[in-house]
């Protein structure tokens, strides 16, 4: 049993997890990190979340949370005070669901399918990654963060993906910067935020961790 | 414009759609019903949710509500007194939402493949459609409810489904009750409910509708 009130399982290089990361850190909970061997899953995990066996997994007084948008919003719920993440008004509380919800079922399926396919289904894994990023643009707007002036639930659940652009572009050979530059600057003010920085690897890193994935899986 | 503060874009034998007329009888708030067709989707749909395109959107003072599961908690949040859907605790509202997410992920999909498929395919779709809502009793146990005493959340994601069990039992020839007969009971016992048996539709009239849609699909 970990000494600590939270402990999260996870994985570094995923997104999911790092959502989790983010929140903890913005709202200053201290957990017990434990990084998981997705090869070979601790008896922890498959314990915790034994519907998906899926990382991440946050654990609170032994009781886990699993799906890391619902996970999300325990935190939320729980430590609701410092760093609100979502706003109190329901409508605007429905569209962060929403957008969260989007990027869920779009962005990382896409964003795989623009280094793990080549060809025609590479390109068109492009041009949905791409779209699916410039509608995510139009919905931000002119406002410095998703939610509005402060940091909050959207940045959270998207932000994670900016550790992988490199490796999209890299393995795709297409600019996101080029079609998305608001989305680029946005990234790099949520950069600006500690909670942020110290809870993304650095784009290089999942690059190299990918070229590994792809050896793996005889993608190469 | 309607004259009515909430309205409801809907397809009848839509599960998703169901969850909505479902939590708005139980709130008491009255509503007005729009039926669309999909296959020529009004201009007022097409605007209300031009992400996705796609029913239920629960329409609020004017402001459109997509994906069922969201406009679910919007309604809780915006009447949450009368009928609360979802418990106070954090922890078992995420309970709460793991399973309605778990209900997504599996149902819709799994259930359109027991009556869409045919041989292997269907086999395939049968067994696991089966193992999901075995998952689903075993979570239910020998509470009157998912929740506990009350009718709730995954109650009013999950009893839509009751609706589609003789279309996937006919055109899948298997049977839901002799593997899951405590489900069935928790159905019926729902099905006493006022507000679930006025928004669902009889059973023979969706096998009807799934007649005509596989005319329509080229799959009889």
């Amino acid at each position: 049993m970990s000494e600590k009130e939270v402990v999260l399982l996870d994985f570094w290089p995923s997104p999911f997890g790092m959502r989790l990361r983010i929140a903890l850190a913005e709202k200053g909970i201290d957990y017990e990190y434990k990084e998981e061997d997705l090869w070979n899953k601790s008896p922890l995990l498959l314990k915790s979340n034994p519907v998906h066996k899926k990382i991440p997994v946050l654990i609170h007084k032994g009781k886990p949370v699993c799906e890391s948008l619902i996970a999300l919003q325990y935190v939320e719920e729980v430590w609701p005070h410092k760093s609100p993440l979502l706003p109190s008004d329901p409508y605007a509380r429905a569209r962060a669901r929403f957008w969260a919800d989007y990027i869920d079922k779009k962005l990382y399926d896409l964003g795989r399918r623009t280094w793990a396919t080549k060809g025609e289904e590479q390109e068109a894994a492009k041009k949905e990654f791409l779209d699916s990023l410039k509608l995510l643009e139009a919905e931000l707007g002119d406002k410095p963060y998703f939610g509005g002036d402060k940091f909050g639930f959207v940045d959270a659940v998207l932000i994670p993906y900016y550790s992988w652009f490199y490796t999209y572009e890299t393995c795709g050979n297409f600019s996101i910067e080029a079609d998305c530059p608001k989305l680029i600057f946005w990234a790099k003010r949520c950069l600006e935020k500690e909670s942020v920085k110290k809870s993304l690897p650095p784009q290089e890193k999942v690059y190299g961790f990918v070229l590994e994935l792809k050896k793996r899986l005889g993608l190469l």
